[in-house]
């Protein structure tokens, strides 16, 4: 014997869609993409690359200038930027600020990037 | 019987550091910064989080206006960059335009972050 089963109808004038959650609250956002923005930048990524390839995994501010082509001031200004994102650590010795990955810098990056691509 | 060992002098004149390595080269550092700059920014990082968390991983572009308060062309734009990037797939399905995450997107970012962070 045959069973018919009913047809579930599509209401022709259904929105095309559910609306989703809201998602991330602003300010978290923010924070979010601050970390992210540090990265978003070819001479901090070489800057980044240049440490972490250090033969110490610590650089002088002293070498780091000459291999991206610019002033002390201004790669000065892109560390700020990386050691606020968490990204490095910074240590004065003497004359010389040193820089080194943070050892959380890719947890801190991960932990965003959870929040931003795996909140459900 | 004790066997003396020479003394290693640490010359006084030696410079601060040792040169570094040159780091990334500036056309790989630029392409990893594109793919953070896409999440460098509060608006993509929560339209990102409204496409995560979508009942089926999937938003229609008529949904993540409302909850950003922007123009369809605004978010369109946002949108626009994180498909580059490749951190969001586009099907266009009769009028509107759906998003979800790229399942390749933290692999794009981890990979980038590899070429950042872990080089040696």
């Amino acid at each position: 014997m045959t069973t018919l089963l009913p047809l579930i109808e599509t209401p022709t004038d259904a929105p095309c869609c559910t609306p989703g959650a809201g998602g991330l609250d602003p300010e978290r956002a923010a924070t979010i993409a601050r970390t992210f923005k540090a990265l978003g930048d070819p001479t901090r990524i070489r800057l980044l690359s240049i440490i972490a390839a250090a033969p110490d995994g610590d650089a002088c501010i002293c070498d780091l200038t000459e291999p991206v082509g610019l002033s002390q001031p201004t790669v000065s200004h892109h560390m700020k930027l990386l050691a606020e994102a968490g990204l490095v650590t910074r240590e004065q010795r003497g004359k010389w600020a040193h820089f080194a990955i943070a050892p959380d810098a890719r947890g801190t990056i991960d932990a965003a990037l959870d929040l931003a691509l795996d909140l459900r």
